[in-house]
């Protein structure tokens, strides 16, 4: 029995603490999660489609055979081995040259967002991120109590202009923006990907005024219409941290991510990282070492392609067949995510609880901004659920927002949720949503 | 290529990184890895010890069968079978009734003292904590900016009429001590054990001061000599944190531990963690709930118990039979450790090169101390080197100190090294040495 529920504790919090509130969002999505629920709130990978037999049987053999040394204690940094083949994963996606002693290994890629916090921001401090932006990057800012600026997009992502303005505005007020964090492709929630041109032109901006770039690409390899674009690390090196993860090319469950950091700041984020879990897991970096080095980990990235473009396809159709007027989205040319907006005074926040009672799910604009907006706004999620049942969800959400309408024909609106600055990192879901 | 190795990084960090460097020890405790080296110096379990085979194919069921659970994100609190088999893990301690609601799994145990770090913290806060104490806290309030004071210890644990005198000095100073750092049963570095008359008083004193107390207990299962005194935890309720981990028990290469909080808190360290890594890993979490579930776990804890009870009588004896006149140490009832303090004149961190020749490493007693002090001790480790192994260690080692001796008695001593404030962390080890 855990008895107390009143929190003697308030007034012994850290700063950093304070206003974090449970969400009645988060509530909400325990709920999400049950079978009759469509959700296209995830953000998970479909696991099914990986050969669990020979992946169950490559992990056995490592404890079996290697035990002693993979389920023991390892180096804070990550494992030699495995910071050798990230190298070569980086190469693929344009990256060459990089020297794995400048790769820290850390627990999925937001470790490696919140070393880089630790490592740089105070409190105060200014972070320039694309509005909208990841939601697990806000909760770390958060936690750092840094203060975020975002950044315009459109079709080609980030405006490069606006990135101008803001760091403007930014120098104006008298705070130090510390870096950049962009997700420049395939973003989430946006869906959208920065151009070539605009590539050079950020990094132009971000040079010019001193600005670190946080570049974050967990899904440049996911791509259905050609390559990515390079990343922005591999046009500069310079002031560039390029994080990344295997949780969407391999799985989530084993946590394994990295960044890979100029080299005068690697061990000040391997000494963070120590500092915070002491080392990453010898098991899951083994796990990964050997996939990369004995399955056919290139095959099975085509295959998630192959599985995600149908499912994109799925999900654009059914959005074109079903939604009413005036709703927008994205399409993305890889990823997981599509970002709709809905048609004029809906609020995709106040919406989610008749939504749930339709069973449906998705995650509300809200939760991608720091500063409350995005209610007009909704992340659908098209990588972990088959084609007809997108199609069941976007038919039961269409459902729900005619409703609104109506209502809202009737009734008149009360306009938009209006949403305090800092109340948004409050409305985040869930890991298991994000 | 990583070209740049000048840090051109210096003034954009945050305040937290500044004073960081690399120690020269980590870079001796490198060396210290090679086969020809006796390491006194880690803290690992004896993991050969295992019944790896059993191990691998449990693993690769997990993966092969569950795979799409087990391979996939989770949710940050921790899967509900685990939390409830960690209530029954803790039940066999002394601590009942407590609800799987209140506990939260991390990434060992040291993300449960980085998250509670972060959730009370606030620089220049003041940690209350054992001289000496484990290294990788020290880690974790550093880059809170929280100050230590260190409590003094006899053979009975953390004296209770120090921690009261600290706890008046504190406030006379004006700072806030948030609260007391304790690892009460088999100490790391010292291997003392609080009494339970003590036990009592230290909680009565932080209750009485309105102190939180941390309560790390990582070895309290690995008793020699009958049972560990019940936990505090078990104790108390109200204040305390109870923290501990499966790296003992099972295997820290899962890297999973766990801190039971008071209700009203849990919420918040959820929060922390999702910020710091989104989730724990489902399948480390998943190996741990299957092995407890099905696995002759307690038996195991027996072996471990067995095996590092002969190899702490091995040390016991090669130290009683070999080292230098002047040379004390404690005598763990449990655990891994033994704490030795040197013959007068001898500096346990200046002679660490000459110990590293001569092929044997330990870990300098500075490492564990927040102010510099602890040149006079070393920490000592039996649980990993089979016990022939161990009495060579401590005859290289013994070598070593004698001839350090004889120097001083011929060209005197200069005294010990002379260490200013916060110079101790740049001297911790690296996790493999943890």
């Amino acid at each position: 029995m855990s008895g107390t529920t009143q929190d003697d504790y308030t007034d012994r919090y850290a700063r950093r603490v304070r206003g974090m509130t449970t969400s009645e969002i988060r509530a909400l999505f325990s709920v999400a999660n049950r079978p009759e629920v469509v959700s296209l709130a995830g953000g998970s990978p479909y696991i099914a489609a990986l050969p669990l037999d020979a992946v169950g049987e490559m992990l056995g053999r490592l404890a079996a055979e290697q035990g002693t040394s993979t389920l023991q204690y390892g180096i804070g940094q990550g494992t030699a081995a495995l910071r050798e083949h990230i190298c070569d994963v980086m190469s693929m996606s344009g990256i060459d040259g990089a020297s794995p002693d400048d790769v820290v290994v850390t627990v999925g890629g937001q470790q490696a967002l919140d070393l880089i916090a630790r490592v740089f921001l105070d409190p105060g401090d200014v972070v320039l991120a694309e509005g909208p932006t990841y939601v697990g990057a806000l909760g770390v800012f958060q936690a750092a109590q840094a203060q975020v600026a975002h950044v315009a997009m459109d079709s080609d992502g980030l405006i490069p202009a606006a990135l101008a303005e803001t760091l403007d505005a930014v120098a104006r007020s008298g705070r130090r923006a510390k870096f950049l964090y962009t997700i420049p492709t395939y973003q989430n929630p946006a869906g959208v990907t920065l151009t070539d041109a605009r590539r050079e032109e950020v990094l132009d901006i971000c040079a010019a005024h001193g600005l670190l770039v946080v570049e974050d690409d967990p899904y440049g390899m996911l791509s259905f219409e050609g390559g990515a674009p390079r990343p922005l690390r591999a046009r500069r090196r310079d002031g560039v941290f390029y994080v990344s993860t295997f949780s969407k090319t391999f799985a989530p469950g084993l946590r394994v991510g990295w960044v890979l950091a100029p080299h005068a700041v690697r061990e000040k984020l391997v000494m963070a990282s120590e500092a915070s879990i002491l080392c990453p897991s010898a098991f899951a970096q083994s796990a990964v070492t050997q996939y990369l080095a004995t399955m056919p980990w290139r095959e099975q990235i085509k295959v998630y392609r192959e599985t995600y473009r149908e499912r994109r396809e799925a999900l654009l159709s059914a959005l074109a067949d079903l939604m009413p007027e005036g709703t927008t989205w994205t399409r993305p040319e890889g990823g997981l995510f599509v970002w709709a907006t809905l048609p004029d005074g809906l609020d995709s926040k106040a919406m989610m609880p008749r939504a749930i009672a339709a069973r449906v799910a998705y995650v509300p604009g809200t939760g991608f901004y720091a500063d409350g907006s995005g209610t007009a706004h909704m992340r659908l999620n098209f990588s972990f659920s088959a084609p007809e049942r997108l199609r069941e969800g976007v038919r039961r959400l269409s459902g729900v927002m005619e409703q609104e309408l109506s209502m809202r024909a009737v009734f008149g609106s009360a306009g938009r949720t209006h949403h305090r600055r800092g109340a948004a990192a409050a409305d985040a879901p869930g890991p298991d949503v994000a």
